[in-house]
């Protein structure tokens, strides 16, 4: 059971017991999505930004484009902060106070740089077009040297994580209990529909692999 | 059709043929959900933290307890920066290079003030509750004196925002389109489920109308 190290920066000081620097458990909890928000700092002001992205062993990918913002100030930075969160279920108690949310949630701590080769960029674009849809990389025409010059990407190497996971029923005071008023969870849930093929799809393209795959393991038919 | 001013922080530069300052889009996007991503400073760093959130009119309102460094934060700076974003679909391209996704997202900069009184505390709950699940506030024992001073209750005024949407679909270079890839788009949604009795209900509860209306309208049925 491999854990992050621990600092003043992702140490856990509320609902401690429900944190975790487990490496595992926040791959788990990074890899069940592609969208992660980012923190960058703008003329002295905190700023966040959503942001498709990849993970590779203990590597976050992204990517965009230069002159931008986001990208120009997390490559400055010695540590860049990135959250990934699933709403699981929103608990409705009987009391105001103890109105809560089942979730999963992973704060990243990481140090971003810039791959500049042609070969390295390649792989980090694998990488995250590979995290999004499992596969899909081998399934579409690979970038050219001019599409590769056209688009920054940025490995940022996980230095401390950590995990926050909520999945309880409701809790009230004790006293509450003799309420009449209803309490329980509404569940949220994330999915997948059946992939949609492009109108203009060339006749006779069959239905990609991965796309399949990646709608069978996330319809979570319920 | 009412739009927030632009400033350098708003201005959208990439694809701003999709942003908007439109102040019903943006709140259209807010109010799909009552999760969003706050952007902090500590010690130096921009940081991110996910949070639950209600709005009301040009407000947002979060709670949290006392000593915390992202309320510390927030009420300290002179903006705050909050981003809500819904992903919507994935986009595989014949490309690698034009993969993309289909999304909902808002950027927020506020003001953070702290609510001081009971009065204001409760205003601010009642709409941060009823903002998750609509006429919830109605239907819970209102918080006590005790649980008041425990809670740090903040309001946001939204200064200046914008929105970006992409709803399209796949799009390749023209000569891509005689490639044997597929193409298409993997949708996304976020439903919630019937709501679930806590094992614990006092027995003759019945069912919370506000979670039955909940339910009703973010099941989705597909």
């Amino acid at each position: 059971m491999k854990e992050y190290p621990t600092s003043k920066k992702n140490k856990i000081k509320r609902g401690a017991k429900r944190g975790s620097y487990n490496i595992e458990q926040i791959n788990d909890i990074l890899d069940a999505t592609s969208l992660c928000y980012i923190a960058f700092n703008f003329e002295g002001q905190a700023m966040v930004q959503p942001i498709s992205f990849g993970r590779k062993d203990n590597e976050l990918y992204i990517h965009g484009s230069y002159q931008n913002r986001m990208t120009e100030s997390i490559l400055e930075a010695d540590s860049v902060s990135i959250s990934v969160t699933h709403l699981d279920g929103l608990l409705l108690a009987r009391s105001a106070f103890h109105h809560s949310v089942n979730y999963r949630s992973a704060i990243i701590f990481g140090k971003a740089r810039e791959l500049k080769s042609n070969d390295e960029k390649l792989l980090g674009l694998k990488a995250l077009i590979n995290h999004v849809v499992p596969n899909r990389w081998e399934e579409c025409r690979f970038p050219t040297d001019e599409e590769l010059k056209a688009t920054r990407v940025i490995a940022i190497e996980i230095k401390e994580a950590s995990a926050k996971i909520k999945r309880t029923p409701v809790s009230d005071n004790k006293e509450d209990y003799e309420l009449d008023y209803w309490a329980g969870e509404i569940p949220i849930v994330t999915k997948a529909l059946h992939p949609v093929s492009d109108e203009k799809l060339k006749a006779g393209v069959e239905m990609s692999k991965s796309a399949m795959q990646y709608y069978k393991a996330n319809k979570k038919m319920i």
